[in-house]
């Protein structure tokens, strides 16, 4: 079981943010997301591209946007379950809750947030017989280690960015690497499109187009696919195939919780940001609110409302006042202090 | 008479942020600042201090994340209105108001915007005699243009950063320099008082303490000043007076424009932070509500919820669809585009 004070579900720019506010206030977190990878929207749509709208930044592409969040939080020490799905609440005699993945694993916290965005990222999955059985046993939807590829056979499938991009990049880790797309054209970075039509000129990525991954075979895993060009059907041998046609959000489990919903997002009042199960917050793109707006920026501010209730929960009767950081410096739980170099009281002689 | 779409009291964090959100919605802001720079009280308390808690910034300088803020909004073409303090509110027949600043600069608009923060930063003044005659003939509370002193006589008096720094600048600048405290003991960023001790010696800052100004002299305009050290006084002959003390906000005029007021803040309706005078929004530390926190990052939002509201009065009967920025780009007033690359489709073969 996983303990920790404010239970995050989701790793997107809102989760990440709340991490450091409920740091400021020494209550602890653990993040559950259904990416192998913190970040949400940001990371999994369009980490290359950039954000012009988070105040103080001209221009910050959204990747960076991510990896600044973990730095400024990472004093905190966050937790991390990923590549599960949150799946039930259940809430104890205590008024605590315990959340269970899909995969079986328990968090307990006083004080769940919910910063499931437009929902867990679930992979959008070819329509092939026996896919489901190669789950794990060969097919992949993401990649989480590039390593397990390493003089392997691999086989992607997809058009888009991620399908390039990995293609590319395992080019030079796999043993071999077949790209396999339906049309002749691809989408995506200029960049990443050349390169692969570079890397196929120089016999380092096996391409079929237009062409379809029709059917696996293997006994326990996968041994082969079944690729079908203009109607003829050529058999390739592979470790692995990775079908990348994108991930789509699905607000999915947290929908039979018990929370009010309205237009697919989970009402909550906007002096602190709580659900109709007390105890239960949402923020950023999965709230919804007069006046809502799906923005990142909201998400901050919501993230920062919102752990000053939890405070209140999880440390009853005590009475917090708000420090600014720069007069108060940070105290991180790893020892580390971060502080504005003090002014001296000296005489001039 | 000036015309804006939005007219913006006080140039803080919140009303350079609105700049930008405006902008997105085309249209166009005016800033009015009681001080000479934008900035608010990063600008005026801290400007060389870091904050921790900008989302996104694991460290910024205030002063830095003023001058980020300018970039961000510039193709926005904000104006200004500095040095001035808004004094009268007139509601029009049509709806709309024009606001009045002590020195009788009249501006127009639609939608007023308050984001006065604590107040209008006014000077605290030393306690002499006639000094409020002398005020604009040579004594200065703000150093607005420092080539105003180039080759001058200049008595600065104050023991704090202020006083320490523009001794520092002006040395280089004024023909002589005399720095007046009461006390022998400056209190500042370590680097300035040991600045100011390197000048004294080389004779570059004429230094009196434990001393106070306690007479202005002069005609028409100031020619001398009297310091009294331990009860003996001198009177050095000087071109300016600059009595640096500090700056403290006072909600001032903004008290008596009708608003409903609560704790020295305005009361708003978190759907739009409008209040109680439709069209007049208040934003930022000015504001209050339930839950508020009076945070940088709880002003961002606060002004980009209040902009969709006031895109409505602007444009009655227009719908407004919001469009992120990293898929539409931005468009400057000043003829400017930013957008992110595109995906281009292309074939493989
Ligand atoms: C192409 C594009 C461009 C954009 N441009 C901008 C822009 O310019 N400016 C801007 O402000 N916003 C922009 N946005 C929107 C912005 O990305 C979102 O507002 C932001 O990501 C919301 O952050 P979040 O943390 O609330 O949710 P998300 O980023 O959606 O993260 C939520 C996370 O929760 C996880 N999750 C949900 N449910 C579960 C569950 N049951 N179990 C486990 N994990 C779960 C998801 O897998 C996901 O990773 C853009 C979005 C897109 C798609
Ligand atoms: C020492 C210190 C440390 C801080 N540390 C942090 C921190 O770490 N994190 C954080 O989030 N916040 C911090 N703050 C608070 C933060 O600075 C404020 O929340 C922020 O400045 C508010 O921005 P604003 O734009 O709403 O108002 P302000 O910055 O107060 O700006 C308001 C402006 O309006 C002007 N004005 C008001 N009335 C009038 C008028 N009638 N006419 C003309 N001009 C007018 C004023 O002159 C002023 O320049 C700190 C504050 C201080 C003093």
């Amino acid at each position: 079981m996983i303990k920790t004070d404010i239970l995050i579900i989701g790793a997107g720019p809102t989760g990440l943010f709340t991490v450091f506010e409920a740091g400021l206030l020494k209550l602890r977190c653990h993040l559950i997301d259904a990416l192998p990878i913190p970040g949400g929207q940001c990371a999994e749509i369009y980490p290359k591209k950039p954000i012009y709208d988070i105040p103080g930044f001209p221009e910050v592409l959204a990747g960076k946007l991510t990896e600044n969040l973990l730095e400024q939080g990472k004093q905190f020490e966050p937790g991390f379950t990923l590549g599960e799905r949150a799946e039930t609440i259940d809430k104890q005699e205590d008024g605590s809750f315990i959340v269970t993945t899909n995969k079986g694993t328990k968090h307990h916290a006083p004080v769940v947030a919910i910063a499931g965005g437009l929902g867990s990222f679930e992979p959008r999955k070819p329509l092939i017989e026996n896919i489901a059985f190669y789950e794990g046993k060969g097919v992949e939807y993401f990649i989480k280690d590039p390593e397990v590829y390493r003089g392997k056979k691999v086989v992607i499938s997809g058009g888009g960015d991620s399908a390039l991009d990995w293609a590319i990049f395992l080019a030079d880790v796999a043993s071999e690497v077949t790209l396999v797309h339906r049309r002749n054209e691809f989408r995506g970075a200029l960049d990443s499109v050349d390169r692969v039509q570079e890397l196929k000129v120089l016999g380092k990525i096996n391409l079929i187009t237009p062409a379809e991954v029709t059917k696996l075979h293997g006994e326990d895993k996968i041994k082969a696919v079944s690729v079908t060009k203009e109607g003829s059907e050529q058999i390739i041998e592979t470790d692995h195939f990775i079908p990348l046609f994108g991930l789509s959000p699905k607000l999915g489990p947290i929908a039979n919780w018990g929370l009010e919903i309205e237009k697919n997002a989970i009402k909550v009042d906007t002096f602190d940001y709580q659900t109709n199960i007390p105890g239960v917050y949402a923020i950023g793109d999965v709230n919804t609110y007069p006046g809502k707006l799906k923005l990142i920026l909201c998400g901050f501010h919501e993230a920062t409302l919102m752990c000053q209730s939890a405070y209140k929960i999880i440390n009853p009767g005590k009475k917090y006042v708000m420090k600014y950081t720069t007069v108060s410096g940070i105290n991180g739980f790893d020892g580390s202090r971060k502080e504005a170099p003090k002014a001296v009281v000296k005489a001039i002689v």
